[in-house]
């Protein structure tokens, strides 16, 4: 099956911002074997939008439309729905339930805008969203199916993932299997060049995709066929021979996070964590506690700015600040011994760096980061050098630090290597 | 004058990559008067690239397509302008030297492949490449103009401002002018409510989006004319209105966010600030010091995750926690108070909550979250209820905090209203 993307909105056309529904919804689809054709952003126009409905209906299968449904006089979609597939607009009473307590949770009165967002065309089959106010809309008409998404990423999300890729699986009939390998540690062409074996073995029926990000190079596996048994059985045997080739590198499986899969780990062996952090200014606290649970071995972190924090309450050397500097080798391990002993835990991590775009100087240039993760046992401590972006230098040390701890972890509980994902 | 950006490219409709050339050229055309109309991905496939340009081509004057200019064979678009406008390739010298230059600088050997991309249709105007090695195109028949550039993002980017820009601004006579007003603390049905006279006030050269995120609700006003000084009167005449029926909800104009507002503030005052989180986990710590220089003001932030640690080190009393629960107003006060004390700051925001999805109760549900805000003559405490989502809830919560820092400022230092964007 074909589809085309249509996202509606002028803030998408002036460049406001980046249509990045268009790649998410992509990516799903690909997975169920629908292939997209073409991705088109058009303006908050009545006319524009039945123009570009009319093309996309005519060549291809499905089109998914998301944005223009808010409750603002900005958003058009509705009617040009209403004015291509017909009928009349009527309060759909469980979407009006929906959004009732939607305002009451947040104790807010209902707006006459808001209960408007309830109306749909009698000519759709109403998709619940359980993350806002516009419900997802479902028309069919001459064996071609169109969607429509609010805009907001996690509400077409939701939407997605409850309503509209189960029923399109249903539709399909090739199978693609896709297995993603988290990877972290080596850059994209080191990895290509160890894998360039490997590769070269693949089956014909399987690809093979390199996906980097800041936080990971996701590998994924896609196997096309119509057997799942055949499907899973080929993918099994290259994930093993993958395993053998780079071990160390490899962290998780599917849409899984460093945070989550270091909070596997320590949720696994009963072990507490704390974190002090400078440069990441309580970005990796925050990692931590973007997964549900953390607060079982997440115990607390101290974002020590200032120099006095580390000196008054990690009992850092003032005279080492001095000597060597607050980024050295010296000072990140006196804060992550200062920070285990402080909040009591079997494990910690000390981040100092220069994040940019200030502070940078010959000796240690902007990017520069040391970290130290401590065990009962153990205290490992490595220097880094990221880029000139502060951004981007706060995500990698983040996600770096995480890696040394998951790396620590396996090597004092060996066992977690096999376990963590079963 | 109006324009469609086609991207080519089968890594944009698997989703593998986000279009992002799109919205930075749109911008830039916005800035001198071109109107996008609609931005297209499509596949690299002659036909399909092809078919995009013929439609492209009868609606708007001017078509930009990016990408499917590499070496490789996957890269069609040059074969497809061929088709499209006639004419014969031919090596154009200057981009061969071009080309040899690039090499030789690497220490690269010139491979044919490359040697190729020196050859263009001799039906176009070769657009020289600075950053790389494949030339920007520019054709025109019929009074219409195509113009084809790498996908590269800094290679196009720099085509764009060296060649196409200056080019095409000569052509263009409209303005446009742009102003986005940040606002927090309103959901977006209400502000519609508010602003309901305002807008239909609003003369018709000009018009207003609503454009809500997670972090602000931004207002889009666009003016469109002749004269740049009228647009900007008349934006300047709107905003001073707006200012008056919502104050407190403007928090900046343009891309500014809310963090860097309240780091202005803090800079202006020479004032220091500490944050103590429990349920934001390090995400407002984090979001403070995502900004430049925050060093001059951030001190540092506890991530007082278990309650012993806000007993232990942020003064809290057990008997609050054990009566009151740690999610309390009584104990979110001492936070405040405790952190202030702690970090020696002028300022400190506490945050105490439930993210979910789990510790929810009837009497405190899931997204119930405690904030002060402490100064030296004022402690400002209130309850939230966001919803379900802990990513959501994060994220809200966080920028609910410092919106709640930034007005007590605005209290203690009324100025500051001022001269905060000057």
């Amino acid at each position: 099956m074909n589809a085309e993307l249509i996202t509606i909105g002028d803030e998408i056309l002036i460049g406001q911002i980046v249509d990045t529904n268009s790649a998410w919804i992509a990516q799903k689809l690909n997975m169920i074997g629908v292939k997209v054709q073409k991705i088109i952003s058009t303006s908050d126009d009545e006319q524009s939008i039945l123009n570009v409905i009319n093309d996309s209906l005519s060549s291809s299968e499905i089109v998914i439309i998301t944005g223009g449904l808010g409750p603002t006089n900005d958003d058009v979609t509705k009617r040009a729905l209403l004015s291509y597939y017909g009928g009349n607009l009527v309060v759909d009473e469980s979407t009006l339930k929906q959004i009732e307590s939607f305002f009451k949770k947040r104790g807010l009165p209902l707006t006459e805008l808001n209960r408007k967002q309830a109306e749909v065309p009698d000519s759709c089959l109403v998709l619940p969203n359980m993350k806002g106010t516009a419900p997802g809309m479902w028309f069919e008409r001459d064996s071609k199916i169109l969607i429509s998404l609010p805009g907001v990423p996690f509400e077409m999300e939701s939407l997605m993932e409850e309503s509209v890729l189960p029923k399109l699986k249903l539709l399909s009939s090739n199978i693609i299997i896709h297995q993603t390998i988290q990877t972290f540690g080596l850059p994209e062409s080191f990895l290509a060049e160890k894998l360039f074996d490997w590769e070269n073995s693949i089956p014909k029926n399987i690809k093979l995709a390199y996906l980097p990000s800041p936080n990971s190079i996701r590998l994924r596996i896609s196997a096309y066929g119509n057997s799942e048994k055949n499907l899973n059985d080929q993918i099994t045997i290259l994930v093993k021979s993958l395993q053998n080739i780079i071990p160390k590198y490899i962290f998780g499986y599917g849409e899984v996070s460093m945070q989550e899969v270091v909070g596997l780990m320590l949720k696994k062996i009963s072990a507490t964590i704390s974190i002090a952090e400078s440069c990441t200014g309580g970005n990796i606290s925050h990692l931590i506690t973007l997964v549900p649970g953390s607060s079982s071995y997440f115990r607390g972190g101290l974002v020590a700015y200032s120099n006095n924090i580390k000196i008054d309450y990690l009992k850092v050397d003032k005279e080492l600040i001095a000597e060597f500097g607050a980024v050295s080798r010296r000072v990140v391990e006196q804060m992550a011994k200062g920070i285990k002993d402080l909040l009591k835990t079997d494990y910690a991590i000390a981040i100092s760096g220069i994040a940019g775009p200030d502070g940078g100087t010959e000796n240690k240039p902007i990017g520069t980061v040391w970290i130290s993760v401590i065990s009962n046992k153990n205290l490992i401590t490595k220097e880094f050098r990221f880029g000139n972006d502060r951004q981007i230098n706060i995500t990698r040390s983040s996600v770096t630090a995480l890696n040394m701890l998951r790396l620590l972890l396996l090597e004092e509980h060996p066992y977690l290597a096999e376990n963590i994902f079963s």
